[in-house]
């Protein structure tokens, strides 16, 4: 009894305890045709800090400003981090919505224990950044197509240099109001298959959203430049099973030698790919307008020998920050496979995707994946 | 010729630049018995900025205090960081004495190279940290064993969310005065053999010192701790290479079945393990003594059979922080193979190995790789 009394259970995330701080010295906006992408940073930023003896501290909402951290905190030399991307769109009415926000939650979390950082109540987060979304609604950009992308991020203050589990941790929810993410709009883009480095291999962390995922392709984004494309596919081992793009995952539209029209993406099972909520989000509404979708591990010679007998008809990539996007071409060992154009022009099976999505995300129709902040 | 002149080149660091400014609060220090590794810091660290548009900064020392950071910074995000770790040793004389300095300096060149952070001049770099050694001499512990730890990092502060090539960074020196690594100090310890999680494959990042090996290797510490080891002994394929044990090199002295003594250890040519300089120092010494020293990719089953054949004579672990760690057991499949006691009993190779390391890192002999700063 004794016994059972000492066991403390530690605060978790409650939102009813939100603190909110407003700024006295409201941040220069500017106009959503400048805005590109995660440029900006609005007035008001989430904070919440935890730590193993008290668990998670009351939130705090306070004016965006620098993170001042213990030289030795564990994020700068271990990598200790994990974060999220999701947006807030505004409807035609001014509402605010979210778009699938228990998803980034749930992945959150899955991320935090791969890293052994502190897990955390989903929906007590999903409504202290309700409240961050109202607090700042001016900065969320009405235009479709625009939107306040917000940057939940975790990572591990422990203040010494042994690398140890996690004593103190730190996270933030940022907010940008940013515009479309690649440039040049939806145009197509070429993707180069990056044959020395490789993203993710299983055993791997490739199906977290860790930050030490990225840094190693920065080095593949320079190739894929040099080489005159956009971004990097990644493919891995001697099958050369594919991954992601850039930071993407990825669909083909390829036309079976029977002639059936399959929808193939990469499957989670081998831990080698990021679970995408756009990449869910395509392959449910997908299967919702009957379209079979092949869920398996892809070799890239699958592609290959569609894009070389003319059976693949359309690839994209997907994700948060570029929602959709078009891929138009592949360069695999200096050669390079063109796409039909019609496959990412009016009409085509991922322009429908694209409009259905934004329908959903823009609320302009009703959906259970879009969440109405009133 | 017009053009030429308009090829501006940034300047590198410069140790002549160096300006210094002293703590007015002295922080609190504590008797060597309870340093442990990397908990306190000393009152000075090195701080060099870096821009794309103006290349490095002059160098500053200044006390040591929370570095603050615009949040989108992405080293929070993108974990685009990449460390060193190096001793300083005080001598019986009271010199100060480096060990092997230039090859962390160039080891953190081709760190920086793959992350596409900016390189920098070793030399000035060394120079730099001698001036912080100087102004901090009293915090370097005299007693053997015992350090000045060095902690130069690297990482991105790039202000906003695209993940692109590092338009801005930070180089930091840190000093933390330091006991002997292993709490249970020459015990040997057993590892565990993690066939759940790979720490680096052949295009990874296994070579380099990047933040972001370190951060998935928690939950495999975690796991050999529940399985009553003291450090995870990363494997990778079906192979079973051997790439590295916890955060070390590793070495295994085999008696051949014809007799003849070889020291193995995994080679550097697959890139999944880092090219420690602990590691380089024993390859030469060992050569030096005349021992075979098979440096090649190493399956794990070449170690467990020369265990099951009572042929592996003594295994340890290398890196700046423990310099030689004994290991007296494996775990492998969930079965133990103990390795004889005399292998890290005084007189061992392993023990005459430290005790030489020691003797050229402490300065008792004269040796090239010991750098004495007066």
């Amino acid at each position: 009894m004794a016994q059972s009394a000492d066991v403390k259970v530690l605060p978790d995330i409650q939102a009813s305890k939100l603190k909110v701080t407003n700024t006295s010295r409201p941040l220069p906006k500017c106009e959503p045709e400048e805005l590109g992408f995660g440029k900006v940073i609005s007035d008001h930023m989430l904070m919440i800090q935890w730590s193993a003896a008290e668990g998670w501290n009351a939130p705090e909402i306070v004016p965006s400003g620098p993170i001042g951290l213990h030289p030795f905190s564990h994020v700068f030399h271990y990598a200790i981090e994990c974060y999220e991307g999701m947006k807030a769109y505004k409807d035609s009415d001014g509402n605010i919505r979210m778009f699938r926000p228990e998803k980034n939650m749930e992945r959150m979390n899955v991320s935090a224990s791969r890293l052994c950082l502190p897990n955390f109540d989903g929906d007590e987060l999903v409504k202290c950044i309700k409240e961050l979304l109202r607090l700042d609604r001016d900065w969320i950009p009405q235009k479709k197509g625009y939107a306040m992308y917000l940057r939940p991020v975790m990572f591990s203050t422990t203040p010494w240099l042994g690398l140890t589990q996690c004593s103190e941790a730190m996270l933030f929810v940022l907010q940008s109001p940013v515009g479309p993410y690649f440039k040049s709009g939806y145009v197509p883009i070429k993707l180069h298959v990056d044959a020395k480095y490789i993203r993710a291999w299983p055993g791997g962390t490739g199906n977290v959203k860790f930050g030490g995922n990225y840094a190693p392709t920065v080095a593949s984004q320079i190739a894929a430049a040099k080489a005159g494309c956009s971004q990097a596919l990644y493919v891995y081992d001697k099958e050369e099973w594919v991954t992601e793009a850039g930071t993407m995952n990825m669909f083909f539209l390829i036309k079976s030698t029977s002639g059936t029209l399959q929808l193939f993406t990469p499957s989670l099972e081998d831990g080698c790919i990021l679970p995408g909520i756009t990449r869910l989000s395509v392959i449910e509404l997908a299967k919702e307008w009957g379209t079979e979708v092949v869920e398996e591990p892809l070799p890239l010679k699958i592609v290959i020998d569609a894009c070389e007998q003319d059976r693949c008809l359309e690839a994209f990539g997907t994700g948060t920050a570029a929602v959709l996007q078009p891929v138009g071409a592949l360069q695999h060992n200096g050669k390079d496979y063109t796409l039909p154009e019609d496959g990412f022009a009016e009409g085509s099976f991922q322009m429908k995707m694209l409009a259905k999505l934004k329908e959903i995300q823009y609320g302009e129709i009703e959906h259970p994946w879009s969440v109405c902040i009133t």
